[in-house]
């Protein structure tokens, strides 16, 4: 049986991103970046005021202080000109002039510093058409609250590299340097096919021997939160031809993620209709706790990904049990969808963690185990708790979980704060 | 100057619930419960078998367990029935014999074990139509590979409360008791609206004194990000009467963003128009760094909440720098979509961890400073590396950072190795 880390290795060979396109930039949150993105301009394009103020000469000020104590620092200097948000200054400031000048303008040719507005107050004065400034402060160094031009972005600079993902952080760059259209690769699409004919609707209440289906909308949600297309393909009974037509509508898609019917029962029809279909199966049955019985292969190929080749169908057999079927969607099916939406290869894999474990905890792994946990946030770092949990078939328990913890091989007692390493969930 | 608690708990007294309603299940992820949930039903509704196997009798084992070193164990059993997925048992299994059953099936009456399919072997033989199943193993006890009837839930068990976020686990337990339906606060509209002569939309290239507006689509993408429904109000100029027009648009939402205009510049006319709209000012200005011109505000009351009360629309006035405003989103406005979202009360606040500075780090800060950070997870746990950052004007520095690092007012120098304390972003 292969474990976790070569199971993960084998579906990052067959996971390649999708072709890019071009999406409004509203519409690109969350998606990843189909191109290197540099600054047409110069931010901030001027020297520019950090506040609303007075753009100065620093030496008129040093010029004046009264070192003596007690003596209050005063000096005044005749406004020639105000600068509003979206305009230009027209006049140099000279010896003993000042330009009021509001946050993010241009500081004015002649001024090497700008005292806030709060540390001045301001007179009108006969002939003085914009009166007069006096500053309650001497301590005015040159360069203070101007921010030079270019100090956040050079024009030609390299701001957002091909693979980042699109928050709303990269958005304002996106803005900043003019996109309103973005490359970014495609979405996944995603088909999701719970299997089994024990399952019903949810609508329905379950007769003997039945339960409802909550991999499919469970996985569906798994899909939607990667912000993939999912396609919910409903149930599939265990009966061929009823399988082989909607796997092949799975097939369409850029994954196809079964559960049920890939254990050794009477029933487990999966794994021959994918045969059947040509899905050529890469791995089945992985060393871990919840999810051993995960099938995972490749189907035909489709030319729709970046590279224009022979990319496949990435097709998951995932355990029936709800559990299970949710940690492998996190350990495989998560970072194949990930990598298709063209999130860079080494950023990839699920993000891992570790914490102090806040109580005794005891397990009895003969696989590699992901315990549901939570994780809380001490004043001395991270803790963890591992949540009461019955198994691969209690769902309610990973309601109470933020993190899957990974408890290695072998029967094991933990102490009170030894440091264990969990996968966070969302 | 009120500090940030004093701010955030200000937010919070106008921050209530929006009103429940019904929506399918697969459009809930990501909302927050509007009800409690109880199960209808157990689970599992039987005693159940954990693998696909035989159901047996622990009892026929003891009984003919070998002691003797080097001898094999093994035992045979006449296989009366075979209970597929879907399908419940029609016999009693006794002594001498087995039934064959899948994962998930109901363990037949008089089995109190199940031993897995891959510890026997099976054999045809005449007279017997379904033959006789050989065991490899004698080490079977009552219970084993049995999950019994109600473990992970009991009828009539509350199994999520209201307030709760709605993630795919969430959903796998909402399909589980039957919800095809479920009630969730209306998700708030947020109304986004940069202010200020100097900004021009993406396509154009600025001319003199004018940028580009980065905060409309910024703070969008942060109302998305929240699942938020946006409303984008465009630019609004530093003219009065257009700017009344965009915010009385902006008083329909539950909540509207603004940006910009509400420090002490000569066109700063966010506060005067919003006076005059009757929306009462709460506070102006936070002792913080980036974010101190923050404005807040509470519009003219609207009935659409879970109370039925006047709750009002909640008015925020960000300051016109990229990071201050997104800063100020984070802390304030956050808290007051996620609490509108419907989450409980004590979980509203901006989520908060610590972590070890990687490098020592100079901050000269005359008020609580939030510096753009990394955390990174090392073996020993998570670090943080405060990222190159020129200021409020410098969003380029956000896109390499994953948190916002938390400095105390005060001049500070931190060591190597000292916890500080930050705000996760996304």
């Amino acid at each position: 049986m292969i474990t976790v880390e070569q199971a993960t290795e084998y579906v990052a060979q067959y996971a390649s991103p999708n072709v890019p396109q071009s999406v409004p930039l509203e519409d690109a949150l969350n998606q990843f970046l189909a191109e290197d993105i540099f600054s047409d301009l110069d931010v901030p394009s001027n020297d520019q005021s950090l506040v609303d103020g007075y753009a100065v000469r620093a030496a008129d000020f040093s010029q004046r202080v009264h070192r003596e104590k007690g003596v209050a620092c005063s000096v005044q200097l005749e406004v020639v000109e105000e600068v509003t948000a979206g305009n230009v200054p027209a006049f140099r400031v000279e010896s003993g002039r000042a330009v009021r000048v509001m946050t993010g303008v241009r500081v004015p040719d002649g001024a090497d510093a700008v005292v806030m507005v709060e540390e001045s107050s301001w007179q009108q004065e006969a002939g003085l058409p914009l009166g007069v400034a006096h500053f309650n402060t001497c301590e005015v160094v040159a360069g203070q609250n101007i921010m030079p031009r270019a100090t956040s972005v050079r024009y030609g600079q390299l701001v957002l590299s091909c693979g980042k993902r699109i928050r709303p952080a990269e958005i304002a760059v996106l803005a900043q340097v003019g996109r309103t259209d973005v490359r970014v690769f495609r979405r996944p699409r995603v088909a999701v096919l719970p299997t089994g004919n024990e399952l019903i609707d949810g609508g329905f209440v379950p007769g003997p021997g039945k339960i409802r289906n909550t991999n499919g909308p469970m996985l569906a949600a798994c899909g939607k939160q990667l912000d993939a297309d999912v396609l919910d393909l409903g149930i599939g009974r265990d009966e061929p031809e009823q399988l082989r037509n909607l796997i092949e509508r799975g097939l369409s898609a850029d994954v196809l993620v079964l559960s049920g019917g890939v254990s050794a029962g009477t029933l487990d029809l999966v794994p021959a209709v994918l045969e059947e279909l040509k899905v050529r199966q890469v791995f089945h049955k992985v060393n871990m706790k919840p999810g051993k019985p995960l099938w995972f292969g490749v189907g035909n190929g489709n030319k729709d990904n970046a590279n224009n080749d022979d990319r496949s169908t990435l097709v998951f057999g995932l355990p029936g049990n709800p559990v299970s079927s949710f940690v492998c969607f996190h350990l495989f099916v998560r970072p194949a969808i990930r990598r298709l939406s063209g999130q860079a290869a080494g950023e990839v894999g699920v993000p891992k963690c570790s914490a102090l474990l806040a109580q005794p905890f005891e397990v009895a792994a003969d696989r590699t185990t992901y315990h549901p946990a939570r994780i809380d946030w001490s004043e001395t770092g991270p803790t963890l708790t591992p949540v009461l949990w019955h198994g691969s078939g209690d769902s309610r328990g990973l309601v109470d979980a933020n993190a899957l913890a990974i408890f290695p091989e072998g029967t094991g007692y933990y102490e009170a704060g030894q440091r264990i390493f969990c996968h966070p969930l969302d």
